[in-house]
């Protein structure tokens, strides 16, 4: 998607550990016209399939999840990292590595709003080593929900979570991929370039 | 809020901690439509009052904060709650405390996002104890930033928060207001009723 990897390469920026920082228009400030953009470019995308539900995880999935659940005009349901008290007993678990915060996190989603045959289309920010999309597809396997696809917005294709989503048999679908090169400088560039 | 208000009493759950549950449509599912018509009627409340910004805490403020943002056409930042390798140094930090999780928290806000005079726009899913606003006013003044308003979709009357926002001579406005009869069953009503 042009808008997007014109956008990363204008504003991104690489931060040690190869952090792709688009806090500008992303994951901290968040620009809704792009948002908009972009929920409409996975529609394009994924649109001609039935979708129950937008399933995403908490906290940076959820500005773009609930654009998307708009536009495919679905609920749109985040899983908590959180053990929170507000969601009760009856829940899905995965236990993921959190490598931004540097532990291991408890992903969990309330049995009510996931259920067995439900078609569900994960919407999420980025995908690095792919734990939380492999959580959330686990989630979705406990539950006997289908997964459809995954639709991210920045890949990096210098992580491994792309190879291994793929490899699971995900129609996994990315707006731009993000790369280094030999310098380790920032090139974007689309899913199939 | 009518739609809201019927929707909490149809819905909604008190549960022990009187914690107001309304996981099935506003901070874990997430019905979108109602976001919108929520989201129109921060519009028609604030919208005479120039904004820049909306701003709100992560997690469960995103979703409504990113709607109303498109509707008034500016960008939504989403504080922090967790120390993240993604931000960088120079940083707002404002201490609260999280009756949901039970501890101090940290709210974390990029200075690169947020300046002097920026005219704010704060929304969130939920008034309670007023930690959560609290801080946010607080990153705000620490930006020498205006808070023009905020914008809560559920107020919990029979905790402080409220009036001790409004103590502060913040512009309040509540879509709908939960409380307590002296059963300790849930009454939803508007919030000049």
């Amino acid at each position: 998607m042009k808008l997007l990897e014109q956008r990363i390469a204008r504003e991104g920026k690489i931060l040690p550990g190869n952090i792709v920082k688009v806090d500008g228009f992303l994951n901290h400030r968040v620009d809704t016209v792009l948002l908009r953009e972009m929920a409409r470019e996975f529609k394009a995308h994924f649109g001609g399939k039935a979708i129950d539900l937008i399933m995403t995880c908490e906290a940076s999935g959820i500005a773009i999840a609930t654009v998307a659940a708009e536009e495919f005009g679905v609920p749109m349901l985040f899983v908590k990292k959180a053990k929170s008290s507000n969601l009760g007993g009856d829940v899905f678990t995965s236990e993921i590595q959190s490598y931004t915060y540097g532990k291991t996190v408890t992903l969990t989603c309330s049995k009510n709003w996931l259920h067995e045959g439900d078609r569900v289309l994960i919407i999420d920010d980025f995908l690095a080593d792919g734990e939380a999309l492999s959580g959330l597809i686990d989630i979705c396997g406990k539950a006997d929900a289908t997964v459809v696809g995954a639709g991210i917005c920045i890949e990096k294709a210098f992580q491994p979570g792309g190879k291994k989503i793929r490899s699971m048999g995900i129609n996994l679908h990315s707006l731009a991929v993000a790369d280094l090169d030999a310098d380790g400088s920032l090139i974007i560039h689309g899913e199939d370039e």
